[in-house]
């Protein structure tokens, strides 16, 4: 039962991992990965100060040691991979400005670039090295969330549970492990994957909770592997692993599609809005249509957004936002700011979503409707598509087909480093200078010796 | 949505574990648990030096502090709370001699002992506060395991996953959380909640992974409450709670069944073979056919064991057993030994499980098959049946209402003394009389001023 020698689909998405080669990945993926690494850093700086951080954080202190190789990014603290993945993980979707891969509704950046961070700088890793780990846990991640399919979105938070598998598949790579190894890691994440939406109707803190055990379960997983403990060989596909157990449609097909030709790094979403990406095309087509019909917030009657049912289980938890947190899992609240204020960034949602009258009387007028054309696009294509009445009884409506921050529809070069320094900045996190600095190194990361130091200029 | 006034069968049982009051248990019940104590410090023990043990340790070595107040039983080192309940959890599920509740499949023992005396240690709390405390764990996590069904158990290792809760409350009820608090423990409890049966069919090491796990996130879930951290209200039965995402069959009911006059805790099975219980019913009842008909293993043609779907679901993973730890998963091999060697004990295992061939001989003879009664009383009673045709043709059966072990059958308290001492010595985990002493310390626990020291004795 060698994966060398192996033909279950697990087996081969670790050959494909153990075989990754820096040399091999196309250019404009490692140039994309630096920007993910980039875009990333800013979340996790942002998350700095936020209660449920400190809380984790506080537990980390007490529970682990007082020192260590590995930087929480936050506070460059310094303690063991361990409690810096998962403090650094549970910081960087506090302010949920971190990445997405539409087809997986998987948040890679967030479970991945902590846990291989913590561990390039134990193991005096290589900027190549750190990268070519990140992508390996991009490309397996992104699969097993889409081999998950739709059903276990339902229930379950992706980027808890197939998080913990590419935090394992990452540092797996980056320290070596060969694809018998690698196979015992991904075992072992995957028996240790958790993570439910039940959280959401309360306005619970789990989410961090979610990210923060990912890291740091599929960083341990991992490390045990290179000891030799073993993990299920199929723990994905097989007949008691995790899609039998939170799946009814997993397709094994999708664990191994395009393996070194389809670079499902580069799919990855960034995300514009400080809110619920399922938020983000109905908020990109009311802007556009506002803009375009030259429309104040008072000049419309009502809003029908044509969803996916996936929009529906997510956001239709929230009815009247209670924290800020919330409001960014409120379809109205969203579509509010864009109609106010033209913009849901983090300084809109901290200071407009819950006091802002204008904001919550918009908020009202916005209901979610399940379309079909819609549903059946998602999750490969994330469709923007509302219906606008107007005080005058005019109907007009408004279609946008890539969300700003989706593959086709980037971020430009300055959005992205705009974007991270002023989510660096957003709770003192890191200054802009430093941060300039900082994110000079990473577009010049595969020329670094070591990642050791790599935020000492923040 | 406080549960002090709210009605929903989660909160009813925070307010059951905040209320509980060691004076209002019935003695007979405290007397169970200091038995059940004892039974488990054995199987902690006799986890020293196991493979996993060791590499879960290194982990905890590796990335926890060098020192602190709790005790990693083993080898008497100390640590931080979470890193010895970690590691104390790993051990005592090892050697598969710890406690098991019937009705709910759940391995109680594993997981709430290391998690409590862990906190206990660290937090210098008297023998009665650690004793309520594991008996809240054991009350919520029965039923825990109750209200998920058997479609839970089907695919994920109940002890792993309700463990994680039930950790959680004991650690909520030790440190004193309200009933809201306890509410939140559970949320993050329940969405950390993880383990799937996979990796039996490999031989791998996850076992030991899901109660260290179960254990550590139960207390970091309860620590994480104590600070103000949220959990979902109805992680348990919500509409994307643990019931909803993983089982089809679970009963809100059983919750709240019988809180305060049903003592769960005293309907646990104490492990007399050193096997999986579900072989337990069917070695007894050959056991006994054998000693009443005077049949010696060659007298034997064939076995056959009717038993509930469960037994086919977990043991039907092992064919041919290439580990020790799977043989106690094979049925042809328990009673190949109790048919061989009469015994099926942990010395047993270690010497004649594999390398025995008259008892694989005897495995090949023993097939299971589905019983339709045996399946109805399951799980609520595990009743051993057995046919067996003999080499001169007879066609002969034999019955076992309770296994030794379950509550109407329980170990004498000799009995049950002497096997916690032959598992403290089996790999060097304490010398008997320092075991004895032990044990006499934890028959007067309710006495103790302060758990601080209980294992200064080993």
């Amino acid at each position: 039962m060698s994966p060398e020698t192996a033909d279950w689909p697990t087996a081969r998405l670790c050959n494909f991992i153990v075989e990754l080669d820096f040399e091999q990945i196309p250019q404009r993926v490692v140039h994309f990965a630096k920007g993910l690494m980039i875009d990333w850093l800013g979340s996790a700086l942002a998350g700095k100060g936020a209660r449920q951080v400190e809380m984790i954080d506080g537990f980390a202190r007490a529970m682990g040691p007082a020192d260590g190789s590995s930087t929480v990014i936050p506070t460059r603290r310094c303690t063991s991979p361990y409690f810096a993945a998962m403090v650094n993980a549970a910081a960087s979707h506090v302010v949920e400005q971190d990445d997405v891969h539409n087809g997986s509704v998987f948040h890679p950046a967030a479970v991945i670039f902590p846990a291989v961070l913590a561990v390039a700088e134990a193991e005096k890793k290589t900027g190549r090295e750190m990268l070519t780990a990140c992508i390996a846990g991009y490309e397996a991640g992104i699969r097993v969330g889409e081999f998950l399919g739709r059903s276990h979105y339902e229930t379950f938070h992706t980027t808890g549970t197939v998080g913990t598998v590419a935090a394992a598949a990452a540092v797996g790579k980056l320290i070596g492990l060969d694809a018998s190894g690698l196979n015992h890691a991904l075992g072992s994440a995957g028996t240790q994957a958790a993570g439910l939406w039940e959280f959401l109707r309360d306005a619970a803190d789990s989410k961090q909770l979610h990210t923060a055990r990912a890291a740091a379960n599929g960083l341990f997983a991992a490390y045990l592997a290179r000891d030799g403990f073993r993990g299920a060989a199929q723990i994905l596909e097989g007949k008691k692993g995790m899609a039998a157990g939170m799946s009814s449609d997993a397709d094994p097909a999708r664990l191994t599609d395009g393996l070194g030709t389809r670079w499902a790094t580069e799919e990855t979403s960034f995300k514009w809005h400080a809110s619920c990406r399922h938020t983000h095309p109905a908020a990109d087509a009311l802007q556009s249509l506002m803009r375009r019909e030259g429309l104040g917030p008072d000049d419309i009657l009502d809003v029908v957004t044509h969803v996916h049912q996936g929009a529906i289980d997510v956001l239709g938890a929230v009815d009247i936002p209670q924290t800020v947190h919330q409001a960014k899992f409120s379809m109205g609240t969203v579509l509010g700011l864009i109609a106010v204020h033209d913009v849901a960034d983090l300084d809109a949602f901290e200071h407009h979503a819950l006091a802002d009258a204008r904001v919550s009387r918009f908020r009202s007028k916005v209901r979610m409707a399940f379309d079909t054309e819609v549903d059946s696009l998602y999750p490969k294509q994330w469709v923007g598509k509302i219906s606008v009445t107007t005080i005058d009884g005019r109907k007009l409506a408004a279609r946008v087909d890539e969300p700003k921050g989706d593959p086709g529809n980037t971020l430009a070069r300055q959005e992205l480093e705009a974007k991270a320094i002023r989510l660096a900045e957003f709770r003192g996190g890191a200054a802009a200078d430093g941060m300039r600095r900082c994110i000079a190194r990473i577009w010049n990361l595969d020329q670094a010796g070591s990642v050791v130091g790599i935020f000492a200029e923040l």
